[in-house]
């Protein structure tokens, strides 16, 4: 059984996307959760990867890192149709999945994942507004033109989907306002199965990494014990 | 014919990842340039991609954008064989592809790509330093252990050679020590013939960018005309 290495489920950004992955596809895996931020955390992680950095994905006698890596990893291998089989949706979800693995950086920095809290909504500058304004571009477009058998953006779960899952989470804890298109789809992300059982999780870690958390009074307060 | 839309090559690093990995896998397309920083820069990518920027690759009624997602749709609809077919040197591939899409931030943004000129060495710092001794340790492991049967990182050319190869570039123009394992990888890149079309190419650009010049005394000056 191929085994994932990730960090906190709480904070994870990165780690979210290829769990949740494999969940949705039904591909049975080990986890090992090496939380973040801990003086043995970069040894812990140096012992399965190079790199350095969760997510990873061991399969026998093959290393994968890099979630867009995993996710082709786990589409060529495990057979799974991680990604839309029509040419152009294709193309279009393997854009904005490597769209999102390089980008909406001012969004990742000001609003990290942080599934333990809630915040109020508030201005949190014209980066943060841009990159919003572009995942809800997203949004609408691959709906519009891909999704009509489906709640999600190419219709049926795909790697996109994962890709995006964690900027979904940001949206919702920092009580970010949207149109209703892309509300519709971070409810279908929120709703998921496999997502409330990772949240489930999550809200059981009592580990705080004090750089995901931002200065802000929040309004709600998810976790068991802190 | 697909067209690949582009910005200056005399700059532009990721414009330079898909155009060599098409050149070098001999898949015939058209090329768009679309200078960088002009007033009319950002409307003229736009009629092309809603993402706003270079590379993008135009495949009739498909439009694909991110270095990355352009590499695999390659592979994919032009059945061009972009990765390693063993499954370890696969995953390993692909990780370091994907490494290099979201990373090595310091190094690029310290040493930007310039084929112009030439700098001396000097110290740019120890996060510099880190980018540079993760990009050889890179280079040695994939050549160690999948380099047997050519000059690059998997031997015959892959995608992952072109994601790396403007990181090449850079390591030559600041002249940065390297061990000799990845010294003679980066020769190996450099005397490609498609990379040296580009850089003829690049050097009879007229356009400056000066974001991407830095304040320092080149040693050496290679183009026609500044
Ligand atoms: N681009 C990487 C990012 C991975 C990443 O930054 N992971 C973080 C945790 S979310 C990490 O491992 N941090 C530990 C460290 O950098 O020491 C991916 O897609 O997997
Ligand atoms: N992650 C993207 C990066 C593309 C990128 O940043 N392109 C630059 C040129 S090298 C660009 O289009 N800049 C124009 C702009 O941002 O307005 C990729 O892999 O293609």
């Amino acid at each position: 059984m191929p085994i994932l290495v990730i960090a906190n489920k709480l904070y994870s950004s990165w780690s979210l996307r290829p769990w949740l992955l494999l969940k949705q596809f039904g591909i049975p895996f080990e986890e090992i959760v090496i939380p973040l931020d801990q003086p043995d955390t970069k040894a812990r992680v140096l012992e399965y990867s190079p790199a350095g950095k969760v997510p990873i994905l061991i399969d026998g006698s093959v290393t994968v890192w890099e979630s867009i890596a995993i996710v082709d990893y786990v589409g060529e291998v495990f057979g799974a149709p991680v990604w839309p089989a029509d040419r152009k949706a294709r193309g279009m979800a393997r854009s904005i999945a490597a769209e999102m693995h390089a980008g909406f950086q001012a969004l990742r920095s000001a609003c990290p994942m942080n599934l333990g809290k809630k915040y109020a909504a508030r201005d949190r500058g014209e980066a943060v507004a841009r990159d919003v304004a572009r995942f809800s571009e997203i949004v609408r477009q691959a709906r519009k033109e891909f999704g009509q058998d489906g709640l999600f953006l190419f219709g049926s779960f795909s790697a996109a989907d994962a890709m995006y899952a964690p900027l979904v989470t940001r949206l919702d804890t920092y009580s970010i306002a949207l149109d209703a298109t892309t509300q519709a789809y971070v409810n279908a992300i929120l709703a998921l199965p496999a997502f409330q059982e990772w949240r489930s999780a999550a809200l059981e870690e009592t580990w705080i990494v004090d750089a995901d958390e931002v200065d802000e009074e929040p309004t709600a307060i998810y976790r068991k014990a802190a």
